[in-house]
C-alpha cells in the first residue's frame, strides 16, 4: 500500500474539526478519493442553530451488478477539553500510540479505510463513503441529510459498515450489529405558589412530581432479549423552587432518558409515560423527543464478512453487541443492514485520546480483507 | 391624650428602617419614652452577617409589687418592593388610610402603644417595652438578645403583649395566643455521576430522592388539637442535574419546612426525618434548623384582659388563634405567657401597605384600656 493509514489519520487529526466544523478534513478526503475514481459530492445542509453542516458523499460505481456497500463515518470530534500534554490537534506518536483528538473516534478508521482502498480495484459492485461533519453535535443535518440525498436520487444501499470504535479490550473483539433507541422526555407541572404557613392557599407541585418520578423509575419496561439488554429509564434532572425556605414553588420539572431495545417503539413508550403522568400527577406536560428507534442487524453477509476478515487478520472472532450509546446507525438502518466496526474505544471523548499505531495498521488490513471477501 | 398615635406612627414610617436598619426609629422611641419615666437601654448585638442589630429595652418600675407586663415589637420593616404610588417612606393619608411601609406591621402598633402610655401613671407593677430592630430578618440578634439581656439581669416578665398585626377582617376579631413551631430541613444525597447509556457504572440519586420526598410528603404528623391545626410539611425545593440530557447527575437535593403544633417537638421531628431518610434513601444528609418550637398561652389573665379591653372599645370579642407564620413570641414564651394583638394584617408585607387612621386610634384606646384593666 502506498497510502499509510497512520499518516492519513495524523493529517486528519491535524485539522481541528471540533463539531460541527470540518476544518479541511473533507478537502483531504476528497483529494485522496477522487484520484481513486470516486465521484465526490459536497453536501452542505441546514441552517442555524443546528447547521449548516458539511458532508461528503463519495461514490464509485462498479461495472457489474454487484451489491452497493457503503462505509459511513464522521470527521467531527468532540471538544478536546482541558488537561492534554501538548496540543490535541498536533498528532504525535509516543510508545507506539498515536495521540490526538479523534485518533480513535474516528479519524483512525477514516485513515484506515482510505488506505485500504489504495490500489484496490473491483468492478463487481458499488462502493461509497458517507462522511458527515456532524455526528457528535445535534446530528440533525449530518447523516440524516445524506440519507435524504440518497433517497431523493433513488440510490439504494445493500450494506453499510460504520467505522465507529466498536472494539472494547482489543481490536476485533466486538462488532456492533444494532443499537438501542433513545428518547428524551421533559416533564413540567404547574401548581400554585404560596407561603409555607398557608398551604391551603397554594398547590405544591413538588410532591406530585416526586411521586411521578418514583413511579416512572419503578416502571419495568422489559427484560431484554438475546441481543439486547433490558430497556432502561434514567432521570437526568429534577427541579423546582429557588432555595427560598418559606415559599411553596409554583412549578416542578424533571427530565429523563430511555434507552430501549427492539421490543419497544419510541411512540408507544411516550404514550405509556403520558398515561402514567395523567394518572399520578394530572396536568403534567410531557414533551418527548425520540432521537432514534432501536435497530438490530441479524447475523448475515455483513456480520459474517466482518467476522471472517477480523479472524483472518487478528486471529479472534468478534462478539456481536448492541450495547453503548447511539450512533448514526439509527439513520442508516432504514436503508440497509448496518454493522459497526472500528478501533478500541477506551479513550474516546477523553483527554489524551489515542490509538495504537499497530491497531490502525491492522484495522486498515481488516477493512481491506473485508472488501476482498465481500466483493469476492 | 397629647400624643397622637397616627402622628407617632407617621413619624416612625418616615424612618426607612428596612431590616435590619433602625434608621432613627429607636431614637424617636427613646425621645418619647424617657420623659414618661422609662429607663432606656440600647442593646447593640451581634456581628456580620446576622448583625449588628440595634434593640431598645425600656423599663419603668412601679413602686408596688405588682406584675411585670412587657409590650414587645419591632421597628424594622420588609423592603418596600416595586409598584408604590409615591414614596413608601413618606407617610400619607388617603381616604382615611395611613399609607406607608410598616403602617400595619408594626409601626402602627408602636405609635398606638406609646400614645396609650401618654398621661398614664401606675405604680402597682412594672411596665417595659422590648423593641427590636430585627424581627423581619434573620432575627438572630433581635428579641433573642433581649431575652438573654433580661435573663442575665434576672429580670422576670409575668406577661407579654406583642403588637403584631393579629386582626384579620376587622380590628379586634383575633388575638393570637400561640404559634406553630417551624423547622427547615435540607436533604442532600450523593450518588455517582455517569452516562445514561451506561447506568450500571453510575448511581443515580434522583429516584431515591424522589422516593424520599414522596414518603416524607405522605407522612401524617398529627390531626391537630382544639387550638392548633394539624402539623404540616411542605417541600420548598427539589433539585439535581443541570439540564444535560445524557448525564446521570451525581447529586440530588431537596428542602422542606414543617409548621408544627404543640403535639410535636422540633428535635423529635428531626429524628423521625433522619430515620425515614436512612430507611428510604440511605446516605442522605439531613441538615435541620429549628426556628422555633410551638407554644400556646392558655386562656387566662392576659387573654382575658385583651378580650375585655377589645370588647369595651370595639364591641366584639376576639377569637383566639394560633394560625399563621412565626413571630418573636417563639423567643418570649420562654419567659412568660405571650399573646399578640394588633391591626388588621391584610396589607402587611405588600405594596401599598396601609392602616385605617380610625383603627390606629382605636388600637391605642384598646391598649390603654388593657393597661387599666391589667393593673387595676
Ligand atoms: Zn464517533
Ligand atoms: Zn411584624
Amino acid at each position: 500500500m502506498a497510502l499509510d493509514p497512520v499518516d492519513l489519520t495524523s493529517r486528519l487529526i491535524a485539522c481541528p474539526s471540533i463539531t460541527p466544523h470540518e476544518a479541511g478534513t473533507l478537502t483531504l478526503m476528497t483529494e485522496w478519493l477522487e484520484p481513486m475514481g470516486f465521484e465526490c459530492h459536497h453536501l452542505v445542509s441546514g441552517e442555524r442553530p443546528d447547521g449548516p453542516v458539511e458532508n461528503l458523499i463519495a461514490i464509485r460505481k462498479g461495472a457489474g451488478n454487484g451489491p452497493h456497500l457503503a462505509f459511513a463515518g464522521h470527521v467531527d470530534v468532540v471538544p478536546p477539553g482541558e488537561g492534554w500534554d501538548g496540543d490535541p490537534f498536533v498528532p504525535r506518536i509516543e510508545d507506539g500510540q498515536l495521540i490526538g483528538r479523534g485518533a480513535t473516534d474516528m479519524k483512525g478508521a477514516l485513515g484506515a479505510f482510505v488506505a485500504a482502498l489504495d490500489g484496490w480495484q473491483q468492478d463487481k459492485g458499488t462502493l461509497s463513503l458517507l462522511i458527515t461533519g456532524d455526528e457528535e453535535g445535534p446530528a440533525v443535518h449530518g447523516t440524516r441529510a445524506i440519507v435524504d440525498w440518497l433517497e431523493e436520487r433513488s440510490i439504494g444501499l445493500d450494506y453499510c459498515l460504520i467505522g465507529e470504535p466498536s472494539s472494547q479490550e482489543r481490536l476485533g473483539d466486538t462488532v456492533k450489529n444494532g443499537r438501542r433507541g433513545s428518547v428524551n422526555v421533559w416533564l413540567t407541572l404547574e401548581g400554585h405558589q404560596g407561603h409555607v404557613a398557608y398551604p391551603q392557599l397554594a398547590d405544591n407541585p413538588l410532591p406530585k412530581m416526586a411521586r411521578l418520578v418514583a413511579a416512572l423509575d419503578a416502571m419495568e419496561l422489559d427484560e431484554g432479549t438475546d441481543m439486547f439488554q433490558p430497556s432502561n429509564l434514567e432521570f437526568t434532572a429534577i427541579g423546582g423552587g429557588d432555595g427560598t425556605t418559606n415559599v411553596i414553588p409554583g412549578k416542578a420539572s424533571a427530565q429523563f432518558n430511555i434507552r430501549f431495545n427492539d421490543l419497544q417503539k419510541g411512540e408507544d413508550l411516550v404514550r405509556r409515560i403520558e398515561e402514567m403522568a395523567e394518572e399520578i400527577a394530572p396536568g403534567t406536560k410531557v414533551l418527548a423527543k425520540i432521537s432514534g428507534e432501536a435497530f438490530l442487524t441479524p447475523e448475515g453477509k455483513l456480520t459474517e464478512t466482518l467476522a471472517d476478515a477480523i479472524e483472518q487478520e487478528v486471529g479472534i472472532r468478534p462478539r456481536l453487541s448492541t450495547g453503548g450509546g447511539t450512533s448514526d446507525g439509527r439513520f442508516l438502518h432504514k436503508l440497509c443492514p448496518v454493522a459497526e466496526f472500528g478501533l478500541p474505544n477506551a479513550t474516546m471523548h477523553k483527554v489524551g485520546e489515542r490509538a495504537a499505531v499497530a491497531d490502525i495498521e491492522k484495522l486498515s488490513m481488516i477493512y481491506r480483507r473485508c472488501l476482498e471477501i465481500f466483493f469476492a
